[in-house]
């Protein structure tokens, strides 16, 4: 049932994800220039109604860089690890098939196949690699960070050391606040790379816009895509790492 | 008084629903070309307050898609569901001939015939029925899917098979929940059909917009209408055949 | 302390509603054409902030309408009901002259007297008295019946009669969705008027506007000041009286 | 740990503040022309997302004004007021520093010297050094007669006199609810000055931006530096002491 909720999980993050994009950006989309608010919105709640779907059964990591981070500070069973990250990284793929087939009278009407490919997969705002490298790293980094103090901050009671996290995941208000914190780092850190933050956000879809038929698309810009897997994974453990080094409380 | 909940909670949701349209689209509004970002919190925000203000009695359905999904689990009474929805059909149109009232003179200023019906119906942003549908579908599923989620997680410690949903709904931090999860349904999926996802907010407003003396109203679309009834309804009871058929938690 | 409260929650209320409504309107403001997203979540947030900081003490009426329905279902004490208006149009006149002061070199870079008063008063997007009247009586209407059921429906098991209102507001999350349903009300109902829903938040702002040595300011507009006064405190009695009516629990 | 969880949560602040206007106005970034939204979103969840990390162990004040109105009014001891302020300017100063690295490659595309300092600096609308040292001591004054006000209402079976703040902070909605209210200050008190409103999130910056090698960038307008740090500390002892003079519980 945990590998299940992850791909769930994710699958609901992308579908509402990758659909926002898909609604701001397409031709003929009703929300076509909705502007940045409504792009990371939608990723927040995308992120906050995913966690209060499946984060029950499963503390809805529905990020690599969340279970390797919480595995590299012994909050996770490493067994788990590979699981957990090829159920996200299927759901990432599944959630993106189902924006393909929402939206699917609009690929046709829509010119450009960058404007394609970028509501699957992210694509830096200004090719750098060493740059776009390091934006990921801190977005992620804020990402794990954050979560780990939310976490520590709404248990103040709570003893140190208690296991997993997944016991509190998905219930009360801590998933909606996930939600803002995702939506934080979107509106102020989102603008150099799309802030993918997340290996199963961007390699699911990424995939599913190679194996789907997408009138119009252009290459899958595979050469980009290592940057979205490596830096959040690096950015997620740094994290939580810092976290415990600098003596906080998990 | 359980179907008196359904009427005015269904009227509340398209008063304040079908209101922010009409607030984005009709000529000489203050919220003209308010954006995408408008009409989805008013959407969103037009369910909360509709749950939050009579959920104590009925559960707050407002949608025979909700009402139809549970009853296909066993969480809601067959005997109710045709009051259910002709409470909820009736309010839809109560809501959206006070939103008549409320712009009254602001229809005299507005050219387009599509426009005024766009305020009370959804009209596809490419009509092509079968896309239309799938949409539809995709749409009402999250939306199910979702509350079920939120309701099993909300309730970590409640056991399963506790009878009706309708005791949690309409308090604490829930109703704001499913109030965030339309829009987030908004936000992503809503761009090719204008994400009716239930019937009633569909079928009575266009009832309204058949009977009113709207000026320089055209034709009310009825080819159209059933695929916001049936799309949601087939989409709806999938969901939570999907959610039973995967183990999750009622 | 009573009367102090709902003076400073009616002044903290138009501090922050007429001030986003001058950040948005007003000559070299960075919030200039911030648009209706900005301005309904600006009145809101102030709402919520009032209800937050003052509850406790006085209930946060801050608004005649609210206390002249509460007072008609028997809910508070006809004996405070003058005190409490005289308190909250004195409040509203206090909050727009610290609006004035806070845009204080903004006034003489903005044109038209028209946009200068509209920080202060509602103005109707289309002069119409019958139909503005009609759209105040609608707004305030969901404005009292949302504030009932929100209240109602957050104590489910609080038993009937049981006093005021006063024990709830100001605290948990119920000042909070009371600004979401007076930002729900703006972003559906607040196109034809600019909804007022509260004789303080205009009459107390346009007698600081007729007092305030306001460059190029134009005449106060006394000839529809009538409007966002009667209708709020009608349509708050209507609200009121129908939801005991329909049998709904205070 | 107090003094190293401020530096963190005034980190936090920065990086996602001063990330949200370089996101919002920097060449060729996602999220350009995002809006005055976008910018009072982004701060205000800054703040919430650096009451929720370290609020469990400094109260996260975050804030130098927020800092000093609470000693003088008894509710922080005078020691700790220096080693406060000093993390809280370290801290805002490092935050800035993540966001010149984050948006790495975007300040050699953009041309104006005020806009990137913009980034670092609230810089006024229209200069005039009363009218905006005026607009900042409204501003914060609202920011802690709120703080002040939502701390007391959350916790209404409190008793007064309880010691400091600290033990509420960083725990269930209070964080979001000043993170609303910081976003209500900054949709409708931004306009004039950008709003400082914190002396660490202004001055911290200011130093970054004097340091480090940004590509094209002019001075760091030093003469308005100190209107952002002192109006926000006598604005925040006003707020206190009134708060107190009025008879408002802590």
């Amino acid at each position: 049932m945990i590998y299940l909720a992850e791909f769930v999980g994710t699958a609901i993050l992308t579908l509402l994800g990758c659909g926002v994009v898909a609604g701001v950006t397409l031709a003929r989309s009703k929300a076509a220039n909705g502007g940045w608010i409504v792009i990371t919105f939608g990723w927040g709640l995308a992120v906050a109604m995913a966690v209060y779907t499946v984060g029950y059964y499963s503390g809805a990591h529905i990020n690599p860089a969340v279970t390797l981070a919480l595995a590299s500070i012994g909050e996770f069973p490493w067994s788990q690890v590979p699981g957990y990250m090829i159920a996200q990284v299927l759901g990432g793929l599944f959630g993106a098939v189902l924006v393909y087939l929402g939206y699917l009278p609009h690929w046709r009407e829509t010119a450009e196949p960058e404007t394609k490919l970028g509501v699957f997969s992210t694509i830096p705002a200004i090719r750098s690699i060493a740059a776009n490298f390091i934006t990921e790293v801190i977005g992620t980094f804020m990402l794990i960070f954050g979560i780990l103090g939310i976490n520590a901050n709404m248990n103040p009671l709570a003893e140190a050391g208690n296991g997993t996290l997944a016991d509190l995941f998905g219930t009360g208000i801590a998933p909606l606040l996930v939600g803002f914190l995702v939506l934080a780092i979107g509106l102020s850190l989102g603008g150099p790379t799309g802030y993918a933050i997340n290996p199963a956000r961007d390699l699911g879809p990424r995939i599913a816009h190679a194996l789907l038929p997408i009138p119009g698309k252009g290459g899958s810009d595979w050469s980009y895509a290592w940057v979205p897997i490596v830096a959040p994974l690096i950015g997620g453990v740094l994290a939580a790492q810092t976290f415990v080094l600098l003596g906080f409380r998990i």
